[in-house]
């Protein structure tokens, strides 16, 4: 199974048309990142971040909203990882309401370019965190494959 | 020439990476649209969703990022018609890094459809504002094809 | 034992300073009383809100900053009811580093008033919610008496 | 007159009970702050954080919230400085509406402590800083005297 982090929808993400703020979801996709860093990968991304001092700025982001999510809603934000390059990543959400049928509220994907965070140059992934990545990837894939 | 908003940086926008949030971005979209609205419009967006219970939702978002923002950087937010449905629009934004000859630092669009916000049923644009956003678009088309 | 939310310190609650921007801690003390409702009290904040119409407009704010806290951080916000009048609740939030000895790293509280949401008049607090709360702050005193 | 910061309540701002939602608040207060440092001192926050690595960490915080706001309210918020010690300030701010003669809708004040950014140990004010904070401070009481 794909990482799913559990959110809630909070009384503060309402904007004034009564449901979440679109930009919002761009937050909860980076929450979800990070979360499955810690969860998924083994690392948590502060250590990444603080300790190996490396970062993953976004270059490219798209989003489709098919439903728009109220105050109160929980939702599953599934992370996969779509692409791998020597310094990018193509990462894959997709937002479900969680414990309703009615299935995925929101796709998206964004692009992210590994950095040194002291020159915020460049940098090469580094290969554990590859290999980690790498893994998730091709797990996914197989199971995507066995269900159909 | 196109209508643009002058935003600031703000100090709480900043990430952990010492750059600014990229969700953030989707914000600063936001607030150029709302001012455009009562700039380039004539018409207060708060007025738009209060009293014509008109809303916009977004289906669809994109965006390039390219050059990380930092805190206390003015920003220019160029604001764009980019296509006209009976109820969807295209925006298209442009983020200046203001007085700096550097040029562009992010670049996107949405596609947001017009939605009576009672109801969150499809509501076609109403004919005045279709009007002025046509006659915008034209002007902005106009005057780059004059410089070019 | 008195209400506990467990929360993250996320990478966007970092400001320039590389600590949680201080009105973060606000919306964490937010966040805290949506869970205290839901788990402690037995019903959804979204549910009196939305079904019961109800708001808890904060009238008084006040906050102590003692440790700035850091991307990665986990805390836990405790959550007291400090007093009940017939319309007015003062709620205590105190902020825990969690599974750190150090302890306290912030503490607040603040006045809410009731008012139904249609009309933004005061209202008094529905019996059966002021009765858990009344029994939730009866208990907590007890606990802290029985402690000490 | 005390230094005053237009600012807007953008659509974002709002939460489920369809008014400002409370912690905004104090970002609000910050901003305010941030423009009172470049448009009132005449050194912009942005170089006083990055430049000269100080950093103004809030210790203790109070707000009193008298009316609501809404989506579309322009807003002025005063700055003034209540005291002034060797590392520590005292900032009073005060929420109006603006072009309206409601009055005041929010006050609060804030005290920071001046921290070296490094290290995060207390700093003491920087001579030049503490006179132009003081000079103002005292102009202020000087105008509010003369108005009485």
């Amino acid at each position: 199974m794909a990482f799913r982090a559990r959110l809630k929808v909070r009384f503060g993400d309402i904007d004034r048309a009564g449901i979440v703020y679109y930009p919002r979801f761009v937050h909860y996709f980076h929450v979800a990142l990070e979360e499955f860093f810690g969860q998924e990968l083994g690392v948590d991304y502060a250590t990444v971040v603080q300790k190996h001092r490396l970062g993953f700025p976004t270059v490219h982001l798209e989003a489709d909203f098919r439903h728009p999510l109220e105050y109160g809603d929980h939702i599953d934000v599934e992370v996969r990882v779509l692409k791998l390059g020597s310094t990018s990543i193509t990462w894959g959400y997709t937002v479900y309401r969680a414990g309703v049928g009615t299935g995925m509220v929101v796709e998206g994907h964004n692009v992210t370019v590994c950095v040194n965070l002291d020159t915020f140059e460049k940098a090469p992934l580094p290969s554990r965190l590859k290999e980690r990545l790498e893994a998730y990837r091709r797990r996914c894939r197989e199971e995507s494959e066995a269900v159909s």
